[in-house]
């Protein structure tokens, strides 16, 4: 058998991920970030990853995002799932679009470890202390593909990286870059990975709270809070056929994919977070992403703002609403946080050489900095 | 670690799957039938079961449908994906909605194994030849919970059982009752199990066939032919509260679930073929079923007429396509090939005692063929 | 210009709509009904007709339903709206999805006329007290086409025949065949119509009603509570080319559809009303309707147990919402209202000749009486 | 009875749309537009206008898109819509999402007159020499809420204007700015109104054209071309509450909407239109828009490669289809082409004054060239 190394999430990646787009003069959107700038600006709100950098082709992971720190299947949150484009393998949708609930910690993989995750995932919800009569357990995963770095069709993921994401969730800043589910991901020809954002509403409008998360492993044209970085650096989807009147060779077909989770304490049921759900594609296009055929562009979305008891002996509960009018707020809160988890991704993503010797280089912070003087 | 004693798909459950509802002298619709009145009688597709049946509590399985017995992954089929109820765990259903393609075998098996059936698929589409370079698939999975008669958190499915399931397909007649994935299955609290039928369209409406399999673990007022057996038996949904003015007693809220599988060899594409699946429904509900809250009631459309190469060199291609006002005769076709689908998965269905020391009866024939008496 | 001669809608059709199928003894389904066995059993739920027949040729009018009998703009209600098969002009459709919301009357008329409907249901919005600052509304709209006996082409409703549809609303009986938009309309070969039912849930189960109303225009293999009625009087679709293998002669690709309205008092929102919409095509399946290619089955849910203010000042409000493991004994009250509400219109609908001669026969009651003897 | 002043669409507005984004040197996206770099630079789209102006309080108007200059309703393209956001009473989606096939013109007007112009364009298709069977069509209509400027509650639009849109459509330009649909529109606080613009494929790509038409009257947080003008110009969504912690004043949840209309050669079917479809909130979103709750966002998508005869004596049809990998290309085109056409809108719109004195400024012009100095 071959010796996995891992790289334990909390250790080494640390340094990459202390840098984000703030840091270099950036600021996206009009609205203001939370205290950490994170989907754990949400109270409750816990992330955990799973690293795999082993020998010259394991770079993968998992991430677990939790709603809460209680019993995730006991203790429902309502929920909501969308779809940008559906090439992906994403698991457990029909139930959260049927019922608007989540029921388990939401598990970030590789395209062909979706399996694993489920397994996984279904594994350590019967494990849970209260979960003893659980005969039906939704869980939802999604995914992107690594293969550019990443020994892919190796499954690398084990159910015991399943549980150990899981129990790594905390809440705190949240760790990004190459972590994770985005150990070996790619995004706009860079080193994509894991990045996090989040929006705090003007008490005018609520005062509610938006976080995202991205895995962040797709292509376009790559636009930094309106600087044309992929034009200036010249590399951005279809240049040399744009450019050159080359030939089209058959990209990839599986390059992209972006996974988005959002998080609030609004009083949102399954109707709105969906809403909110479906304005994620918005915040992607900011940065100069477009859902081209090959990416799968799934969203959840949750509210922390109530929990719904399995086995509740009330038949009929009052559930506070927030009224659709008031909503707005909240759409452009998620468009910004989706933009700068993007944003975040790239800025924390360290070069990297996996398989076959193919590296990615991190985006050129320097050049970004040139651009982004006055 | 269980000794596990494993029925393989073709041996013991064979006489079982022998009676059909036709034999009892019930012929459900106006329509008539292919030569096997089973999904194979569509050109090329294959059906394979792995039976799980060992010891006191393990009543479990895998099926599985192929398209073509190609590769399934190079040579695509255009595909369909309908949810009724979407309380389920079915897989893989995202990009088939988006790409209108199905490049996998279909699984059905346990609500808890889902995660192993497609972990298990992925890995037999990575090691059939021809796919060295695959790096991206999707595997449609479905599922029903046994939990009745299976222990079904010992989630005894294994890998090696899905691929066994997917060798074990083959074409002619369709092995029905207690197999592969309805091995511990209930219906309208009976024993149910998997059912085939098919109708085939006359030469007038365009001599089509349309052949369909479930996997039946669902409840409601059984009806069979418009006979009201339900009622007659004194055993269906509510009958405690509606007689009796009995409390409600919570039903287990997981108790349904039904997957229904339509092939058909008709030149339809996808859009089609999702109004096809979207009357599985109108089949199910003329068996007495109506989508109960705990239900995953999930239909998977395909069409043999076409394959879709996965590399194919040319960016154009000429598809035949079937009008729109050419469908209706094969909509009705659905409806009464799932209903009497169902149908033969109850009179094929034995009794079986499982897991606790439960049984459930196999629907009582007797009963039923003085009830068809006029 | 042609003279309209009116039958207004509490006239002539009187003594046709006093014929329901339970005084045939046949009573479809486990449940009871509510007192009236028509939508206007749930509280405040109001139905209006409008019934143009003039000449030979004018055979077409406008039903409205009402949730309540105050502003229905500034006091909405929980709404949800599905699609069976849409082949068909329903208007309105899209902001109830969005928002969860009805804030108009549901008005049905015939094909042609969808637009004068909705530009007579906004007047009359503009014109009620209270809206004087209304310049938005979303009126619902549906149809079904009554070609056969109605010069549909001469588009003869008005918006003042709008208008009176929604003032002749009221409570109590529901006038059911020949009335409104079911004047001219045909089911299974038959005179078709409006009909109605209703379903109480036994207090065990919450006591809900659940009420229904139908415009029924479409076809199939008609079966009345089990009884194959199409098969045993030789009328059902596909029949020649089944039958004789005669040559298909394409039938009119618009000749199908039906309008599905449901009300209910039980506390739920959009989520669970578009689930107990999603139940209508399966009452529809048990008379034998299977959504044909031509028909345009829509189906329009709400709930009378909550309002929302237009200009509500508080941003959050709590509502009452059942949980989800509570609207299975509500699925199947859609289930058996839809299809007693059809059997209504047809057992309610009269023999009618319209334009260019044709004539629709009722059903045969004499033959139905026969076929239901035991 | 009021004299209604009208100025044909082929007259006074027709300097005003001669300017264009590109002429103040902004070229936004890195694709090239076709030669008219408009929606009709697809071969044989058509756009007629009908813009209504007069005395101090009428300012709307109608605006047609055709898919071609024959019979629209014997000869049917391909075509599907999406609904990014449905706050808005758009007609005569339901037929195409069931059928994929567009048979009408597009019409577009203000929200009170959908009826006026759903009731129009089927007298007008009627009408039309070969539509003498003509009993059911299905006629998309578009809407947004000018009511800022005009008198919406008096419904101005006639029948009659609906069918001079209609026959005003032409190829060639487009007029944009205040005209049609776009003639009282507002967006993102200043004049808004009708947009439109093309991407033509390097032959590399498949050489297809993509042109889009808006009627843009939304707001959010104006950007142009990565430049932000909404924060330079002190005027965006929320800013009030953001910058000065001022009480929320809840604006008027009717205030946005953007209707989109593609039109492409490519030969894509109804499942890819969808797609493309899909993609136009990601061009709405790189100018600022965020599909605010109160905003009807709508799109509608369609092909000219193909045309669908009413009566096909034929049930089977080869159609050429573009492969789904082949789709990448197509939808940057849309983005591109969907922002683009918004900024013409607001390039062409001029100042206008309407009902009870209100004045819309237009995009000053001035400070945006002075933004766009490098």
């Amino acid at each position: 058998m071959m010796l996995v190394l891992v790289c334990p999430g909390t250790a080494m990646p640390t340094e990459a991920s202390e840098l984000r787009i703030r840091d270099l003069g950036i600021a996206p959107g009009v609205m203001t970030p939370g205290t950490l700038n994170a989907i754990t600006d949400v109270a409750g709100v816990r992330v955990g990853h799973r690293t795999l950098v082993s020998g010259e082709s394991i770079r993968t992971g998992v991430t677990a995002i939790l709603p809460h720190g209680g019993n995730l299947f006991t203790d429902k949150v309502p929920a909501a799932v969308y779809t940008g484009n559906g090439f992906g393998k994403a698991a457990g949708f029909e139930q959260v679009r049927e019922l608007g609930e989540l029921e388990s910690p939401i598990l970030l993989t590789n395209t062909l470890n979706v399996g694993t995750a489920l397994a996984g995932g279904v594994k350590w919800l019967l494990g849970q202390a209260g979960n003893e009569d659980l005969r039906s357990v939704n869980v939802v995963v999604g995914e992107t593909n690594d293969a550019y770095l990443n020994d892919i069709r190796g499954q690398h993921v084990s159910e015991e990286d399943v549980f150990r994401a899981i129990e790594d969730a905390r809440g705190g800043p949240v760790m990004e870059g190459n972590v994770g589910a985005g150990t070996g991901t790619r995004a706009f020809g860079f080193k994509g990975g894991i990045g996090s954002a989040s929006r705090v509403l003007p008490a005018a409008l609520g005062g509610w709270t938006v976080g995202t998360l991205v895995q962040a492993n797709f292509g376009g044209v790559l636009t930094i809070d309106g600087l044309k970085v992929g034009e200036a650096l010249g590399q951005y989807d279809f240049r040399d056929e744009l450019m050159q009147g080359e030939n089209h060779t058959q990209a990839d077909p599986e390059e992209g994919s972006i996974m988005v989770v959002i998080a609030t304490d609004a009083p949102v049921g399954s109707r709105n977070l969906e809403r909110m759900a479906r304005r994620a594609p918005l915040g992607i296009a900011r940065t100069g992403g477009y859902m081209s055929n090959g990416s799968g562009d799934f969203v959840i979305a949750f509210s922390v703002a109530e929990r719904r008891k399995h086995a509740d002996p009330e038949a009929v509960r009052e559930q506070a609403r927030l009224a659709n009018r008031e909503t707005s707020a909240l759409f452009l809160a998620v468009v910004e946080a989706v933009e700068e988890a993007i944003h975040n991704a790239l800025v924390a993503a360290e070069t990297m050489t996996g398989v076959d010797g193919r590296t990615l280089e991190a985006l050129p912070l320097d050049r970004l900095r040139t651009l982004a003087q006055p």
